[in-house]
């Protein structure tokens, strides 16, 4: 990791003048002014993800939803709350050479209340669910989709199963996938496999930034 | 400000002997493995009142949702997730003189799945509330009641007339009551209104430091 990052420094800048739209974080969903749906993503993957694409010369938007994490430098960060918001700063960021979705986007938001629920008589609200777009597939299938589209997928069982499937459906070149029951949220560690068409890769237990450097190496070679 | 920093520092320790226990920030209900229920608080109002009463020489028992907040001096914290496990937090840290029960608690949790949820072609899934303890009136209530129990009351609307009910129903001395659709989830600013059995007093916009040792000072003042 040390000759990876002084060669990082050191070396040609391999991604100059590639731009990549990074995403990080969870995303919150807001059920009242006060409460909102949320997820355990501290945005550290993401955010490592995004300065390795930097160090190697690439022009990167950083699309981060809530989290409390500075921003590496010389990346353009755009800060969002919702996973509809996260969808439209994608959007508006496209085109570009390299997506690269590591976002815990959830799943679905909530018909928001605008005043805060109140405990009543009647018992708890219900929640209804709405689904939220799909942000790694709209990339993936977007008639402006950049050449390279990398998805993760955080699984709690079936891990690689789950996604191979991703990987096809959401129309991405590559998946990370890792198991995310092994209590990686907020930690600097993490254990991914690299799954494309042709195969999947156990890349072992690193650092964030191990795993951030060894996709950007990777992304160069492909491009 | 500064000059009531200085007289805490250097005057007399006017909580010395007593004990404080304070609850901050927010509480997250697991959903599943990945996601969960929280709220906007910072912890930071908390935090204050924590340091605060420490400052008189109280001994202070924090219990602490998740925030990103360093643990103020001379000052013991429990962390923990949940309004289940804040409960039982604060019952094993009774008896004391002083509760201030200043964390955003979730009303409700949620029936968690122990995998994480999926998209599926039945729909969104449905989740289904349960009520929470009320961390504030058990306190209140307790036999071994703090002689001095003070709770928060944040509030969108109605605010006065809901944190009297609040005073009331949960058996507190004292309630902060303050308007949480004026923004001041995560900001070092607060606006609070000081109600009692007595009426109601204005405290103005003022930092959460200065919130904290004005409570502090008024607590001192009743003990």
């Amino acid at each position: 990791a040390i000759m990876a990052t002084i060669a990082a420094h050191f070396g040609p800048k391999r991604l100059s003048g590639k731009t990549a739209i990074v995403t990080a974080g969870p995303t919150h969903e807001a059920i009242d002014p006060v409460r909102f749906l949320g997820n355990r993503s501290s945005g550290k993957q993401g955010f490592a993800i995004a300065a390795a694409l930097a160090e190697q010369g690439a022009s990167v938007t950083l699309v981060a939803g809530p989290v409390a994490l500075a921003t590496p430098e010389g990346v353009r960060r755009i800060d969002v709350t919702s996973a509809r918001d996260m969808a439209v700063a994608v959007a508006a960021a496209l085109p570009a050479d390299i997506a690269v979705m590591v976002a815990a986007v959830a799943d679905w938001h909530v018909e928001a209340a605008g005043q805060k629920l109140k405990k009543s008589a009647a018992g708890p609200p219900v929640l209804t669910l709405i689904e939220n777009p799909d942000i790694l597939a709209l990339t993936g299938h977007a008639p402006n989709r950049p050449r390279l589209v990398i998805g993760f997928a955080a699984e709690t069982g079936d891990l690689l199963a789950n996604a191979k499937v991703k990987l096809a459906k959401k129309g991405a070149d590559w998946m990370i996938a890792n198991n995310v029951s092994e209590g990686v949220f907020g930690t600097d560690a993490n254990h991914v496999y690299f799954v494309t068409a042709a195969g999947t890769e156990d890349w072992g237990a690193g650092s964030k930034a191990d795993i951030a450097e060894r996709l950007a190496t990777r992304i160069a070679n492909a491009l």
